[in-house]
């Protein structure tokens, strides 16, 4: 193989300060891509099982993809990895924004970053050069201030800058990674990782673009997503509304979870919609690099909740956490909620179902207002929400237990909270339904970070309601499957799609344009990577990288001691839903177990979970093999 | 899924006489294509296991593809396939010319026959009509008068004919099916298996021609290709010289299967090599439907061996296993065996190979002139070889035994006669070294068929030569494996071969055109059967297909009884090639069981080889699991 792609990795060692640069042979790009699959090489190859996710050793790496930064529309996103500090699991989250491509415009493909700063630094990229400076001026503010500090210390307002905010800093166990101050790196606690290698930011700036071999593709392609977009349904309400369109949807179909996930509707859903955000507190709306879809929105609030606009607006994920799921529906509530947790930088999931977590305590009695300094913590108390919400950031009373995720909580509290705790390997659950989207159910329990709604988002083929992608004939499937059934057949359709979506976590691309039910197709995603790197790559290859990148994860954590046991999912799950439309609507444990075997044969596992060295072979890692065995 | 894909099977009982008409859903087209993976639908439908090849239960199957009868280089060939009469396992083979395109212009995808006649018949199928008609007049004769009285019968000149010979009436186990004289469905006794239901033959007639969704698409593929063919050095030396262009270069090698593959070279190889038949006895060269490439010989002798041009001239692996295999280097013997194989219906590759396992047991005293009936079956008498064939052909005297093939008439024979005895399940090793080339090796011994090279031919990235076949990264295939070497690279480089040469054997078209050392380039396959069936397929669901029909034929033979022992090579591939370059090359028996074992887990399967539910529904063919524990 002679196409030419090369690039190249910036390796910082900030106990040393010693800064190195890779360059990885082409074979490499070609195998892993970036993103997921770039990360999982290095912590594989690098970093010894066992080792503390908030200590020097974890790696910490930052990687777009081949495609990054190509003008393509989804084309913007980057990932970052190390060992999770919220589950001790391989750990990864993504982001959009302009960061990702920023990084390649400065001339790297990845971050990979390890050991631990003596002092708080910032790293700072840009054009070829790297070099590691003071933080201690910005250490303690919140992202709109640092990012300003930043910017100007540096003289350059087009800086972008991916940074922790006070949240990781004090190593909040969901401290996300925060870009452009509203798009974010949000689960699984990447922030803390930052926080605990005195890592307040990674400033970029480039100014050359990257190489494309085919540019008359490119923009074939790019003509043909802007003239196709908007006749999509769900991008052009996207583009219209919002990830926030989806409130109004999940509550009629009584799945929006709400109440800690006790229900599936809440009585006044419309007051937290996107279309009444749009109507009410919306002042823009925003787009990630060379997207036209712009699904981002900005909102402002005067009071009683002051929020400032140049933190954004809630995606879907932030409402339903920080609203249905506490069963507040007061959206000023939710705004300034979010704004906190893009301030302070933690992840709005994990935020909010570790409130609702609490609030459910409450309710029972588990916490009382002894153990909330006087908060009044029930479902629907929306300041009650705000309130702690900042507590959490600030690690303050009930704030620092809640801190280091329910699981963690739910162990110190003790008392049988438990029971409500949303989690699995330690990771909160996101805001789609499990009991009803069967598929995500299973995807939160197989997934390799945790409960995490980037394997699968949907079930996209139900037979009942006659509803199926096209799309999903491209990669054999056929037909659709029964929605509320956890069977084989749904088992295949999650696996095809896990590869698949994994694959969009290796290239770094949006889901949103991306997953079957969007605008781009399969196909025109394989002609994309073959415009940019010069390649011949197929669905087949492209679909190996996703497998190979879920399977290389799940040799990550078996490596750090997890089984099959983990791959459990919350009680809840497996009780009947309490009202709307899917009231008594459960998961049944004997399917659920059948599933998960069922998964790892189709992944070519053991019947334990565990990848064979003939598998990870196939996979083309057998090198992973030797890493497990040891 | 909507596309409008539809088509008739036809459905012949020659017990009943009954003829009907299937017509199988969208889904089923899609999920089979054709070929192998249409024939193993039927036959673990429809088939209980157990039953007697030769009797009137076995099901006897024609399938063409989608794609067969697209005026497109390669897309000419269709599979026969039923339970084998010889390995008792699945048994296919494939065969190009012209009559899979005319059945499929007689507006025919396929024909399913069960039962057997009471007397000879043929079966006549003309532009969507068919009937059973009796054969007694053409019954005991060649197939050139046959064909013949066929067509003067019918009037017309332009039927294709798909027939047995004498050795297919007298239920030789290894007798093929004969289209246009030298167009044979060789392998595994689907000859024997008409033969056992007096069905002399299958006569073909269609005036019109298939439906393309994309006829502009089509004819670019076909320009494209006419423009590259013979820039390939391989093809190029196809149309040129034929198959045997192979002699030379393997004797060279020290590959040349010689003495009943005791040795790799023979002395005086060019007396029948490729070059000296095209110097001295062609006359004319022949290509199958639609194809360019023109790979087959006429040859004609007036003596000492007299040979009617009609019946086309040998093959490289006729050449080899009645040539070299039997340490003959006259090329007219061979070319007249070749001849005898044809005009009688018998597979040049069994008939070579039983000739030379009676010649090993000739020179080592376990057979001698008293069996033979005074024959001096010595290595090289090319004499004595012809006589033998013929002798099978009409099962005379030692010739009836080796018509059962070598395994079963090593067991007749006894004295040891089994470590000559040069199979796979039943079937005859064909004309590749497995020592040298390792994953062919592999693939004898794990094939569905029994020893087969239709897995995948030759080792295409030798390491240490350098040698590396582009066209593999794009199914992910980077990076060259060590060329003897039999360990977990090379079992990857075969499943991913297997894959896409058992989706050749589905989609039915010539692999000199579509493996991936020859002109097609993978997503040009894709691109043609897209263009045939308006799909929107992709190399994923291909590779899958392929994939599915090799999974189906193990769950065929798992049924049967077949177990991971019977996946074991002859004891001669374990013993070092006695001269030549490759002398003291072998294979490693403990080297061979992992890669077994790896190639299982490579598939999904146990570790003893079945497959799983979950990996049968991975499949899309969770079906077939209930007929595996029935």
């Amino acid at each position: 193989m002679a196409h030419g792609y090369n690039g190249k990795v910036l390796r910082v060692d900030l106990s040393s300060g010693k800064i190195s640069v890779d360059e990885p042979d082409e074979v490499c790009y070609r195998r892993y891509l970036g993103g997921r699959g770039a990360a999982l090489y290095y912590l594989l190859k690098e970093m010894d099982p066992g080792v503390d996710p908030l200590g020097p050793d974890n790696l910490l790496i930052f990687a777009p993809s081949v495609l990054t930064g190509a003008p393509i529309q989804g084309a913007s996103r980057f990932s970052v990895a190390c060992k999770s500090p919220l589950t001790g699991t391989y750990g990864e989250a993504e982001a959009g924004g302009h960061w990702g491509p920023e990084l390649k415009f400065a001339g790297y493909d990845a971050v990979v970053v390890k050991g631990k700063s003596e002092k708080p630094v910032y790293l700072w990229i840009h054009d070829g050069e790297a070099e590691i400076r003071d933080a201690s001026k910005i250490w303690g503010k919140p992202t709109k201030e640092a990012q300003e500090g930043i910017r100007e210390e540096l003289k350059d307002n087009r800086i972008r800058v991916a940074q922790i905010g006070p949240a990781g800093e004090k190593l909040v166990r969901f401290a996300c990674i925060v870009n452009e101050l509203s798009d974010v790196n949000g689960r699984g606690g990447m922030g803390a990782v930052m926080g605990s290698k005195n890592l307040k930011a990674i400033a970029v700036r480039g100014t050359k673009r990257i190489d494309i071999k085919d540019p008359d593709k490119v923009t074939a392609l790019v003509k043909w997503f802007n003239q196709n977009y908007m006749k999509n349904a769900d991008v052009s309400g996207l583009n219209r509304i919002g990830t926030s369109q989806y409130v109004l949807a999940l509550n009629e179909s009584g799945a929006l979870p709400t109440r800690n996930f006790r229900d599936g509707v809440i009585e006044g859903a419309e007051k937290i919609s996107g279309e009444t955000m749009k109507e009410t507190l919306q002042v823009g709306q925003k787009a990630c690099f060379a997207c036209s879809v712009a699904c981002k929105r900005v909102v402002k609030v005067d009071g009683p909740f002051k929020v400032d606009s140049a933190y954004g607006g809630p995606e879907y994920e932030s409402i339903a956490a920080l609203g249905s799921c506490c069963g507040v529906t007061d959206l000023k509530a939710v705004v300034k909620a979010n704004e906190i947790c893009n301030a302070y930088g933690m992840d709005t999931i994990s935020a909010g179902a570790s409130v609702a977590f609490a609030m459910e305590c409450f309710e029972n009695g588990i916490l009382t207002k002894k153990d909330t300094g006087g908060i009044d913590l029930r479902f629907g108390n929306a300041e009650a929400m705000v309130k702690v919400v900042e507590m959490i950031a600030k690690r303050e009373g009930l704030g620092d237990i809640l801190a280091e995720g329910v699981k963690a909580a739910a162990e110190r509290i003790g008392k049988g909270a438990e029971k409500f705790a949303m989690h699995v390997k330690g990771k909160e659950i996101p805001m789609h339904e499990g009991r009803w989207k069967t598929g995500v159910g299973l995807g939160y329990g197989v997934s390799p970070t945790g409960a995490d709604h980037v394997q699968m988002e949907h079930d996209p083929c139900f037979e009942e309601k006659g509803f199926f992608i096209d799309q999903l004939n491209s990669i054999g499937i056929l037909e659709p499957v029964p929605s509320l059934d956890l069977g084989e057949r749904k088992v295949r359709l999650f696996t095809y799609l896990q590869h698949w979506w994994s694959l969009g976590n290796c290239i770094d691309i949006c889901l949103f344009t991306t997953a079957p039910a969007r605008v781009w197709k399969i196909p025109q995603v394989v002609e994309m990577v073959n415009a940019v790197t010069g390649w011949d790559t197929t669905t087949w290859e492209l679909m190996k990288v996703g497998e190979r990148a879920t399977t290389m994860a799940r040799a990550f954590n078996v490596r750090e001691g997890f089984t099959k046991d983990d791959d459990w999912l919350p009680e809840r799950l497996f009780q009947p839903l309490e009202g709307g439309p899917l009231k008594g609507t459960k998961l049944s444990k004997d399917v659920y177990r059948q599933a998960v075997v069922a998964y790892y044969q189709m992944m070519g596992w053991t019947e334990t979970g565990v990848p064979t060295k003939a598998k990870l072979e196939e996979l083309d890692v057998g090198w992973v093999a030797d890493k497990l065995r040891k």
